[in-house]
């Protein structure tokens, strides 16, 4: 009976299964994780990586596929709720009395990594581990590596901090809009470094232009500043509206289908739409709605961000780990001192931090974590030719380590001794 | 900046924004059918017809566009966790006390709409309206019409009866029994029916094995009490478990699973999905954690279970109903004819109810919407090359109408005279 098959190529009953182990997966995985005291984001990634194709491969994570277009596009949907949630959590006025903070975390963060990873790639072309490669590409083979580092997976700290019931500290503000800064920030970074590679292939001297980077950077910041401000006046209005509307679940749904909409202009205006659904749920986290609206959604988030986590992780090619293939060892180098560069670089971010009271390692380590952006980024250096597929796992293997470490780090920095954790605003959450 | 693309052929934001568009457009036409005081389902099919391909063209609608498959396997999904939602609602001991009627029901409801649809099209053929066809065609077009009209949508029919707030009642038990059997009915069918289409192209005589058609039906029927009995010695016990776990969201995801592990099973024993999930809802109904389940998977049914309802509307051609162009004069009058065969041959199954104190027109009204079990046959047959484009238009406005005409005339009939409107057991629904 080929009757569901009509659909198209990725039959119905193969992709519930494939929903069903990463369901059941992540929370075995995660339940693990937690009763070793460590956050169950991290056992989702490890889920992720086992049921990948290096191990089990029992969803499809490579690219081309059966299957994969549909869980890539419920994992991106997953992260875009993730940030609304995030957004809805978030005390807005709170992330404003730490913006001067955040935006020098972030640009330290950015500048520290971006510079010590474009050295360490000339140092191993120097020394003739990166193969034989032309003059003109090692810089560009460095920037693009040095523009990977800068990234900060905001998702995954997140999580980190609200499993750990620390999303409302000042730390957790700070490092939030700190890697919401970072996200844009990268978004620029990347533009400018695609406009450097087309400039490369064309053969002509890799320019850029300064106007065109203030152009991207205006557009980011008048959307960022635009949505929230216009969604303040609109946004009270229209969901006093809709609780007067009686249908099931409409509340949910709108609530839902306006960060979709602001994710989606955010793409339109070139920015990443996790940044629009964060803004959108920084907006609804003004309207008079908004308690249930978090209570509603927090189920639908529990159904879609596992799938995220799963398909980071599921990413990860396990193979060039193996120590004992010979050619993995200069790759295992690389990814070792980019692992290294990769840290170093962002827990100096902390340093940044001059108010009072605040733990600086809690704000450097919570910077750590790669994530998505980072294989994003990966991805991007790849399907461009930047990156030899070596190269390519190096950088991997760094993202992963950076989001695998930061979570242990950060609860042992917490509950380290230090300033900061006598005012923390723990009431409210948890709910 | 390509790099979003990367993943495949429809861009996230593409996709955000649809799914914004899918459930905005469903909960304000159900908002508006509401205030009608029509059923909400029926809102949400008419924004499926505006969204559709025929229309605004705002919903991928036709088999290979672009992010088709995306909403066609979240469609499968959102029927998969409704007929979930209906099972945990559904109380087994009142199915079973009606399981005799069901039956009865069930069996007429198929015989009487295949006998006359069959004829019918006899009929048509004499009068030269089905266009040059050879001898031997004619029969296996009037079998697979046939086919196509016995199936009965439980979905649309129980979402009506949930949003009357009468799945409690006898009838609504009745239709729901009957419409399920319906279903493992309507598969044997297909089964052989397109067993009959290989032979014929084959050009051997059509001949159905009655040794296979026993095979079928004792699948069928295995799966259904075996799923029954295992899940319930098993059930209790592994959600007495997953209750002990404290990660996040556990409850939920771990029904879930359950109900696509069910559903996957189902498919691979040869049965529609669906029947699946429901035999899963009516299991995990006995847990001691049913009323968390069902509590929490809610709001994912409410973003789910739109795009089921908005992908059958959309794949309804609007084009065929204009009466100015004349060749639609006899695709009118077929669908016309199978419109008025649909609704007769299933209204006269509700006078196979012997119980006393039953509304007979409430069942046999019940049972009148084709809804996505008649879509998938009527996509079959014109895949099969079975149908024409036009017959299929025909078939298509039928399986519409249908769907259309049950809700209010159901209504009608549960708020007209009539025994068994007292023993409604209305108490403990609408949580």
């Amino acid at each position: 009976m080929p009757v569901e098959e009509i659909g198209g190529g990725y039959p119905v009953e193969k992709f519930l299964l494939a929903f069903a182990i990463v369901l059941i997966a992540s929370k075995l995985f995660g339940e693990l994780f937690e009763r070793f005291k460590q956050p169950s984001v991290l056992g989702e990634l490890v889920a992720g990586v086992v049921l990948g194709g290096s191990v089990l491969a029992l969803v499809p994570s490579i690219q081309g596929e059966a299957g994969y277009e549909m869980f890539h596009l419920l994992a991106e949907v997953g992260v875009a709720i993730l940030l609304f949630e995030i957004g809805l959590e978030t005390d807005l006025k709170g992330l404003l009395r730490v913006g001067i903070t955040s935006t020098l975390v972030a640009v330290v963060g950015v500048v520290a990594p971006f510079v010590l990873g474009f050295f360490s790639i000339l140092a191993f072309a120097k020394a003739g581990m990166l193969g034989q490669i032309e003059g003109n590409m090692v810089t560009l083979i460095a920037i693009t590596v040095g523009a990977t580092l800068t990234a900060t997976s905001v998702g995954i700290t997140a999580r980190v901090l609200s499993d750990m019931n620390r999303l409302q500290t000042p730390e957790a503000r700070i490092v939030i809009g700190a890697a919401v800064i970072d996200d844009v920030i990268g978004l620029i970074i990347l533009a400018v470094v695609s406009g450097i590679i087309v400039a490369a292939k064309a053969g002509s001297n890799p320019e850029v232009s300064f106007l065109q980077i203030g152009f991207i950077t205006l557009k980011a910041f008048g959307f960022l500043f635009g949505a929230i401000l216009l969604g303040n006046l609109l946004s009270r209005r229209l969901f006093d509206l809709v609780d007067k509307m009686g249908v099931r679940g409409v509340l949910l749904l709108s609530a839902l289908s306006f960060a979709f909409i602001f994710a989606w202009v955010a793409k339109i205006v070139g920015l990443a739409p996790i940044v629009g659904s964060f803004a959108a749920g920084l907006v609804l986290a003004n309207t008079n709605q908004f308690k249930l609206i978090e209570e509603r959604l927090k189920p639908v988030a529990d159904v879609f961000t596992p799938v995220f986590f799963i398909m980071v992780g599921a990413a990860v090619n396990v193979a060039v780990f193996n120590p004992f293939v010979k050619e993995n060892h200069s790759v295992l180098l690389i990814a070792l001192v980019l692992t290294v560069v990769a840290i170093g670089g962002k827990v100096v971010c902390g340093l940044a931090v001059f108010q009072k009271g605040i733990k600086k390692m809690v704000v450097g380590i919570g910077m750590i974590p790669r994530g998505e952006v980072g294989l994003i980024f990966a991805q991007f250096g790849l399907v461009q030719g930047v990156f030899d597929s070596r190269l390519f796992s190096a950088i991997t293997v760094m993202v992963m380590l950076t989001t695998f470490v930061a979570p242990p780090l950060l609860q042992i920095a917490f509950s380290g001794q230090g300033g900061g954790a006598a005012g923390q605003k723990e009431a409210g959450l948890g709910t």
